[in-house]
């Protein structure tokens, strides 16, 4: 059957059905059930999975790519069994051209590996989820985190895509140019589709410069919607910050705790501004006094970059700081709406998380409109579950009512399903025909995205 | 037929076979030979926009948008005759929301005419084609301008489209949110696709602040391919300029005689630095140090707004300094090219134009990459066609093979159509699935894009 037909074409090294690896690929970092695969496939290169592709489409077998099993909606998950594609063997650096400040790169490199690469060069690749995902699986989530609200999300770093249809044929999206208006844009369409329109296996990103200087700030405010309308004068005064996250007290004592960090517990905005000295000692300086004005309780600048790390070190472990409990697994609301609707929505998310009667937090990438519930519970208690979901959809539903996406870096993956008729109405239509008209046999990470 | 049905179901004051009227739909700024449509409509709201579509599907006849006619490849002229859809009174601002950043507008609104009304609230909507657009046409052509190299292209500033499909439905693309991982990107797949796969009735823009402070800036070098590749050392060094356009000396001395200019006939590079005073001030004396190490002829800035205004002026008036001789129409080239390509390029551009024995510019937005020329000849002249064309698809073809684009903004339109499959690939035949997809009648704007 098709197993013997994979190892017989790729080679047994890159095949396996060894039980540790069906448990591990059967799994992310969400609370959705775990679903173990049939195998799981190492390719090497793009023929490698053209001829997985062309094996899967043979056998009518289901294939699901794989990058670090960082998500947070179970977009990794193959709920209908079959081949799960691991991209840790393709994660080389194709081509580095720091005079285009363009990298291409195969799917499997992680964020940090990239910079580890690159970084010497004065560049860098700044989109950073909390994890340290693969490059690929952060171009099929469109994922972004604290910097976006200067550089974008993924999708804006993308010049090209290489990408294994299901046909087996393989494409290229884009050109290394930083823009162009030549046909239809398929880069776009496919940052974003979570595996189920084609498979990833080439991608070319624009670079960053690493600002000459950067300074970073706190501070605190007693009520949480103050922070995020604070957090909304920055925006609307033009001042360009790098990063602009919103802590509530909730998840500052858990980290903390966690952590065995020190950061005074109240509701936070943690700032950082980049770019020249003096341009920066001025934008911070305006920050600092329209802050001031709306009664924030101190402002305190972190000087070194150490001091720098340790807070960003702190922030990037909130989730782990809820969820590294035994026993406990934590659900993920991730809302994005009009900036103007922060500071109400914000206030919800802490009523209806409180009304969870659970351990939880509100925290997020307040500079895009972008923050996070997380509620942690006990996965064997259907009832504490339900409890959980149930504030995470409530947010999510008001979310879409004043104008924002129910998801704005997460994606859908069995998570969000449910929400996409409201929030993309007779738009899922169009959606579910792309789908069928690039998948006909649904052979891409069934059971994602669509209700 | 469907000329009275259209009068029926709008209303005789909505539709018109006037002469002058067909005459001005009939073509747009290209060399492209005009063809006159059966009628123009002009849509007051969706609606009508819908019973448009409606009766074009019932009687089998094209349909293609017109916003400003101020397209470079022949976008707007209706080839198979039919319907042309003028938006110019659907040129209402639906929403201004200035907290949020966004602004939602109907697609005739010009990107001027926004500008009136936003730029008091401290606003701005940055992209600048040297006409004065429309938006639903920038939308249509992803078109970008100067300021791309900071705020990047239309694609990047569309929250959400509404779009009216071929079958009648309209459909939302996005939210207001900044960010979204929810669904198909919808969005960045309908913007560039030049009214081939659906018509644009409502457009969701994200704005930015109008800065504090800028400086302008000019510097000439002896070489053309000097400027270039201090273009690119301007990028590399990760100056954050708002422009940066290189001209040349024959576009320079073009535009002098036409608008009574006096610029110094040179090769040269104007800049835009903008942000806080201290920023700018920094970053423009980095830039002077950098320039004078290449060997700049000096380097000038222009201090008062009034000097700025009448340097961007010149630079919008390049394409009509060429094109306003009686009896002379103009081919422009418009290729985007990884960075560390423009030296060659350029020059490149420069040998091709003066082999073709016509007069001709060089000149562009180098900051991305992006440069146009501009060729002179007389419309009558088929040989003087033929070798205007004959440079122009050189260097495409050329941009194309160092990994870049053969339209960085103006779009593909019937110019460039001979060029999608060098540039695309396997890819094209995907895109030629989507527009099977979504409009199987090929009902909306026929020949464009597609070979
Ligand atoms: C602590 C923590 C913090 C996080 N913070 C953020 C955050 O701030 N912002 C954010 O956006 N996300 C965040 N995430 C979520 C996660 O890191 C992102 O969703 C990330 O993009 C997942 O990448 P991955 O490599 O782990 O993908 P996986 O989880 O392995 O897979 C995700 C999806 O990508 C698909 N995929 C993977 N590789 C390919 C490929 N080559 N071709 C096609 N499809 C492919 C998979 O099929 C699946 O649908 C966080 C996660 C954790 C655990
Ligand atoms: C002097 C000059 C300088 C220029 N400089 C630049 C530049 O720097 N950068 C740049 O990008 N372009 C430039 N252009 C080209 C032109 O301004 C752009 O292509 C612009 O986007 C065209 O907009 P328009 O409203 O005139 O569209 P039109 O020319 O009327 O139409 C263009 C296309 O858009 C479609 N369209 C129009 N409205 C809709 C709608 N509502 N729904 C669906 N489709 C629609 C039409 O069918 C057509 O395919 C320049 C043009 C001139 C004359």
């Amino acid at each position: 059957m098709f197993i013997s037909e994979l190892k017989k074409r790729l080679g047994t090294d890159k095949v396996t059905q060894n039980e540790t690896e069906l448990y591990r690929h059967s799994k992310d970092e969400s609370p959705h059930p775990p679903v173990e695969p049939d195998v799981v496939c190492f390719p090497e290169n793009t023929e490698d999975v053209v001829t997985i592709v062309e094996i899967a489409d043979q056998f009518g077998v289901n294939v699901t790519p794989y990058g670090a099993g960082s998500g947070l909606e179970g977009q990794a998950i193959p709920i209908n069994k079959g081949i799960s594609i691991d991209f840790e063997r393709m994660n080389k650096v194709l081509d580095f051209s720091p005079e285009d400040l363009t990298v291409t790169v195969q799917p499997g490199i992680t964020r940090m590996q990239l910079n580890d690469l690159i970084n010497k060069h004065g560049l860098q690749f700044p989109i950073d989820p909390g994890a340290d995902a693969s490059v690929g699986g952060m171009v099929a989530n469109n994922a972004s985190g604290t910097t976006a609200v200067k550089y974008g999300s993924m999708r804006d770093q993308l010049l090209n895509l290489e990408i294994v249809l299901a046909n087996g044929k393989v494409i290229r999206t884009g050109t290394r140019a930083k823009k162009s208006s030549s046909g239809y844009n398929l880069t776009g369409l496919f940052t974003g589709s979570e595996g189920t329109l084609g498979i990833v296996t080439e991608i070319t990103l624009r670079l960053h410069g690493i600002p000459e200087h950067i300074i970073a700030a706190r501070c605190t405010f007693d009520e949480i919607e103050t922070c995020a309308a604070a957090a909304t004068m920055i925006l609307q005064s033009g001042i360009p910050v790098l990063r602009m996250e919103l802590v509530d007290a909730q998840s500052i004592a858990t980290v903390n705790a966690y952590g065995d960090y020190d950061i005074p517990v109240a509701h936070s905005l943690f700032f950082e501004f980049a770019g020249t000295k003096g341009g920066t000692e001025e934008e911070a300086a305006t920050a600092e006094e329209l802050m001031r004005e709306l009664g924030c309780n101190g402002w305190e600048t972190a000087g070194t970059s150490k001091e720098r790390a340790q807070l960003w070190k702190a922030r990037h472990e909130m989730s782990y700081a809820y969820s590294h409990t035994e026993g406990v697994v934590v659900a993920g609301g991730d809302v994005c709406v009009p900036i103007s609707k922060l500071p109400e929505m914000v206030h919800l998310a802490r009523e209806l998380t409180d009304a969870s009667g659970l351990k939880s937090g509100v925290f997020g990438h307040v500079g895009d409109g972008n923050f996070h519930t997380i509620i942690a519970f006990d996965p064997n208690n259907p009832e504490e579950r339900a409890r959980a979901e149930q504030a995470n959809e409530a947010l999510a539903r008001r979310a879409i009512e004043v104008g924002g996406s129910c998801t704005g870096e997460h994606g859908v993956g069995l998570g969000k399903r449910q929400l996409q008729q409201a929030e993309h109405g007779e738009a899922l239509e169009i959606m579910k025909q792309m789908k069928q008209m690039l998948d006909p046999k649904n052979l891409f990470n069934p059971g994602k995205i669509f209700p």
